[in-house]
């Protein structure tokens, strides 16, 4: 670790969204951000350089995956995550709790810790906060997330409470792990805690009381976005970031899609990250100012503009919609690059967008209009994708 | 057609290998070059930058492809094939003999053309000389190629025979309507003719005598690696370059490895094309100096130095053999381009230190030399990829 070690600062206020600036020992950051998801040390069909000149400040990369494959310990020797993948911005890591969760039958969870089949050769492994932790030290994270147990939406009161009072038990241990080692808060290293507390208000009141009694760098509200409905995900994501300190990082994992980011902004939340953008690219669906289109469609075919007049990405700047049509239907792997280009750079340029609003105090005018024209992807076919990504175990 | 027409200049010979410059309407090209494959409008997996980044003067496109897929007339709607693909420089596009020949089952010759059903949607279509140069010519190519019948190694004399004769006269239809059209010849495009002939030297001899008493831009040896032995091909290479006019350039087609680059210059061929440096990269193949090598070995994991240290690629530059490992165990796309950017760039390196031989008169020395080292694939894995290749239908 190198630089300054973490620090937030909020900068301005207006109404419930925020703008700050987050320091890491990789550089600094201005709030809200947005996180390309770069699961496996790449984000996928992107290079460093590219993550980068679509404006992305920090990229989150899961420790799970990097656990399994290629190994913690051959990513240290590497020289560190940092150096591995050619990134030389901040990077935060999930604890692998989620992924975990998304194993389905092939985890059991005990108090201390989850035990689980890896996806890649079926060997038998065993999560503890001790080893989540110890991963994310490993990895060379600027930040690392405590390991949690999310738990499926639909279940019972009794087993969100179970697995919510396992949670905060694995937070203090993460916590005590991070303060006591030489790689972790003494190199540097942010720890953030994690609330759950699925969808029944007295538990997220409880689980917020309790994570931030501990003091970790930043809050994440966690266990959403899991299957719940997008009115519910508001509701407690709102609760949840009105009982976090002011003074640190609000982080609401797994999030989103365009007008997820800006319900979140309007709810006092700093931070995102989603493997969206990216994922629903490489099926050929790109983001506009209107909402999602299908590039594949016939009424591209000739068209000599680019996608989106307004974009200056990588993509719009250099190629029609007709060429990107193309690449589509020839299944060509360039297509999806640019693809996943021109939606990264959607999301990011909203996000600068947003923080321009909040330092003018113009943040609900910008929330209004963007809404009004922006068409969210139908429900009930997100949450179709939502369940079958989950099915596939958030690769 | 803008700027010059095409024209070329012999520059230095040193014994039977050649420099010299090839001048076409989208710039100069120095010679002997290799023309990375952009068979459906993209090199696959590469931005044209990085294309030209990797070395490239010239690629070549399969006007076959193009035809089916998005359509000739939609390419020349959206401005031709070098806006509608972002490539600035010289495009050789291949006629679709060759792919015709690879059909198999799927076509039918006859005196007038080849009769084929689309690999895609099985529709049906026909090809004859007057509509593979006006689909060239559609495109925008600068330079294009005779519409000829390749015949299968292992075919009679007879059968051989026939396919020459048909493909000399389909030559001089093709010369013909370039010349009548004025968007062939009138445009500046230039127009190769291609010897046939199988493995027979007698019908090599005609060949060459019949498509060189055709006045054509330059001259290529045609339906050569196609299954029959290195030996072989080498000895027909030699024969026919022996028999075409020095004062125009000399193409070899489909060919090379990079031990293939080197013999065919050195018997007096100026142009090669190939998509082997790009199809073997994305299965994890990769050059080497002492041959090629397989990137997902387990004694990369932890190399934290290029593949090559020799190599000034991107990849080699930017990357530590162990993180491309990963990006290929992992199956992630990166992987794939930066694999293919540095096959690229190790053949378009070869070709220049290849010119640079040659203008000091000391290509022997070279050859001789890189031979010394490079250990090339193995023969009979090479013929079983070919084969494979060739049922796949040449993408």
């Amino acid at each position: 670790m190198t630089g300054p070690r973490f620090n937030f600062q909020l900068q301005h206020a207006d109404g419930g969204a925020r703008a700050g600036e987050l320091e890491t020992p990789h550089g600094k950051v201005l709030t809200p951000f947005f996180m390309p998801v770069a699961t496996q040390a790449t984000v996928k069909g992107l290079s460093p350089e590219e993550v980068r000149a679509a404006g992305a400040q920090i990229i989150l990369s899961n420790a799970y995956h990097l656990y399994l494959r290629p190994g913690v310990e051959t990513v240290r020797k590497m020289g560190g995550l940092h150096k591995f993948m050619g990134w030389g911005g901040p990077i935060l890591t999930d604890s692998g709790g989620f992924q975990a969760f998304s194993m389905g039958p092939l985890r059991k969870v005990t108090d201390d810790g989850i035990r689980f089949r890896s996806h890649i050769d079926g060997s038998e492994h065993h999560f503890t906060p001790q080893l989540a932790t110890a991963n994310q030290e490993g990895l060379g994270a600027d930040i690392a997330m405590c390991f949690d147990q999310c738990i499926a939406y639909g279940a019972s009161e009794k087993q969100v409470r179970q697995a919510m009072e396992r949670t905060h038990r694995w937070a203090q241990e993460c916590f005590d792990t991070h303060q006591a080692s030489p790689t972790g808060e003494a190199a540097g290293q942010a720890l953030f805690g994690i609330v759950q507390g699925g969808v029944f208000p007295e538990l997220r009141d409880e689980s917020a009381r309790v994570i931030s009694d501990i003091p970790f760098h930043g809050y994440a509200v966690g266990g959403l976005a899991v299957g719940e409905n997008k009115e519910q995900m508001y509701r407690f994501t709102s609760q949840v970031a009105n009982l976090l300190p002011t003074d640190k990082p609000r982080y609401l994992m797994g999030v989103g899609s365009p007008e997820d980011l800006v319900e979140g902004v309007a709810r006092g939340i700093d931070m995102f990250d989603c493997a969206l953008p990216t994922r629903v690219a490489r099926n050929g669906s790109l983001f506009t100012p209107e909402g999602r289109v299908d590039i594949a469609k016939s009424r591209y075919a000739e068209q000599q503009g680019p996608l989106d007049e307004t974009c200056d990405c990588y993509t719009c700047r250099n190629y029609s919609a007709g060429y990107l049509r193309h690449l589509f239907r020839a299944k060509e792997l360039l297509g999806l690059r640019l693809a996943s280009i021109h939606n990264l750079r959607f999301v990011l340029s909203l996000m600068e967008r947003i923080r321009a609003s909040i330092l003018e105090d113009r943040f609900d005018v910008f929330r209004r209009d963007f809404l009004a024209v922006y068409q969210p992807a139908d429900e009930t076919a997100r949450q179709q994708q939502k369940e079958q990504w989950l099915r596939t175990r958030g690769g």
